[in-house]
């Protein structure tokens, strides 16, 4: 099985990650077309007129608008009558993969998702380095050709991101984990430390450990809103998992000697946080099977190649 | 009323604050002698040999230690007979003020926190920059003379930071908000992200929020420990309101439109978050009484500057 890559590639929405897709593509000489439904940015972009001139020829789209919109531009591609391989760069992947499958079933669909958000937003926020490292999801389900994933994979690689594989589902739990409860938290904190009288002072006193661990309430509420309300049933078991934990804190807080009672509950966190991130292990070379890459992407691990004949990835487990 | 400056200080514990101020008071000329208990410390820092040698002749002693070590600290100076200015660096205000009270009563107590931590800790650490804008909150009870306030107002002003009058009981309201609470809840985030099958997926896709929103969590155990469990009412009362948020948080996201549920509940804390921290607005003289200055303070204001006839000090509030 040869893996050939993508001979032209179209970027549907040119916002911060489309946008840093769209110039890194170029960077690396991979012909590739942009579409934003804003005249400014097309222009700023030097996109495409339509969705239909942007995926002329293309055999590979990428849907880079936010959820909301991607209903939209999938009857575009539906109507335009496009079979081929479609992947995307939203923060969920169960909600897109349903939709694909309802709107614009034609497609071949590995739905994707790029760690690498930031508060800006916008092409102006774009930078063709943003993926440099970072960990790109790609979605395998019992439905996806294991040939198309292996395609997006030797592109997100070549990109210079770490091709992480994973089921929608588990993908879905892990953001809300590690993304989409930290932004409601970050909410919750700042909005609750302004309030009432005494939210002056503890704004004026406000440093390091407010600074960070609010600082992604600053995004915008829609954005935020779109990614949480778009994996509802994770984030709220997360949310649920965190405020057992908060109660339970609060408990021992409440014991004779709360330092004493308090300092093996922090111990877990303090242990996760003083070893990430993890350093990468020895890279090595896995057969490219479903099994093998799922059981890679559970174990933490990636894929930094894919060999050209599709038979083989090089795979990285996090060090010990 | 003149305010003079104190002629010597002792500096008692050379940690990361300790050994941050004892560095810029050396860089600013005002005579000062550091001690720790730790020997290698002491030898790194040129400090005293002794408690006792250290104080001497000093007029001002900034107890630097972790508050379960400060009894005992405070023990030698009164069997030293020391009856200068006494202040702190502690991230609780309450405690070390009945603490003192008990234990070395002859002593002019003024509370003192600088808001100026890091994760890394230890004279290894040290910055004399550290303080470089920093909030320093003063403690302002009704047993405070103003004197002495203004005193510790003028050094730290000096020193570069921004004087923050608060009472005890406010301080520990305002940093239970900013900087325990978010300790507890980088400990809850980071442990729950870990939890199970699913953790070793989740930490590979950790980027921006998790990093920033756990951040604190790396810092010690026993650290953290002595802040919340120094001020254990404070927290829990402000655990109960992140608690309540996040219960609200979870209902929204089980409305039928989750997204549009959400968004106005995530404006507040995008509002303080957006505009924070707030640009100081022009510089005003103010007279130096008590109600001013818990006035300034409670309206999230500082002192920038100490008149030398203590008439007088430079108040800035936050601009709008």
């Amino acid at each position: 099985m040869l893996v050939p890559p993508p001979e032209r590639v179209a970027v549907l929405g040119l916002g911060l990650i489309g946008g840093s897709l769209l110039r890194r593509l170029a960077d690396l000489e991979i012909p590739a077309t942009g579409y934003d439904a804003d005249p400014a940015t097309r222009a700023a972009a030097g996109a495409a007129g339509s969705v239909a001139e942007a995926i002329d020829g293309a055999d590979l789209v990428v849907l880079a608008v936010a959820l909301p919109a991607a209903g939209g531009v999938l009857d575009e591609l539906r109507a335009a009558g496009y079979t081929g391989l479609l992947t995307d760069v939203t923060s969920v992947k169960t909600a897109p993969l349903r939709l694909v499958a309802e709107r614009c079933p034609g497609a071949r669909w590995v739905g994707g998702h790029p760690m690498a958000g930031r508060e800006q937003s916008g092409f102006a926020a774009s930078d063709p380095a943003l993926f440099d490292g970072c960990a790109w999801v790609l979605g395998l389900e019992d439905s996806t050709a294991l040939e198309d994933w292996l395609r997006l994979a030797a592109l997100v690689t070549g990109i210079g991101a770490r091709a992480v594989p994973a089921t929608a589902a588990d993908h879905d739990t892990a953001v809300a984990r590690i993304s989409h409860a930290p932004h409601v938290l970050a909410a919750a904190l700042a909005a609750g430390a302004a309030r009432g009288e005494a939210g002056s002072l503890a704004l004026a006193l406000g440093a390091g450990s407010f600074r960070d661990g609010t600082r992604v309430a600053a995004t915008r509420p829609a954005l935020t809103a779109a990614m949480c309300g778009g994996n509802a049933a994770a984030v709220r078991a997360e949310l649920d998992e965190l405020i057992g934990r908060l109660v339970e804190a609060r408990k021992l807080l409440h014991e004779s000697d709360p330092v004493a009672a308090l300092t093996p509950w922090l111990e877990p966190g303090h242990a996760v946080r003083s070893s990430w991130p993890a350093e990468p292990g020895v890279p090595e070379q896995r057969p490219a099977t479903r099994e093998v890459l799922l059981a890679l992407g559970r174990a933490g691990g990636w894929v930094t190649e894919v060999g050209a004949d599709g038979e083989t990835v090089t795979a990285v487990l996090p060090s010990d």
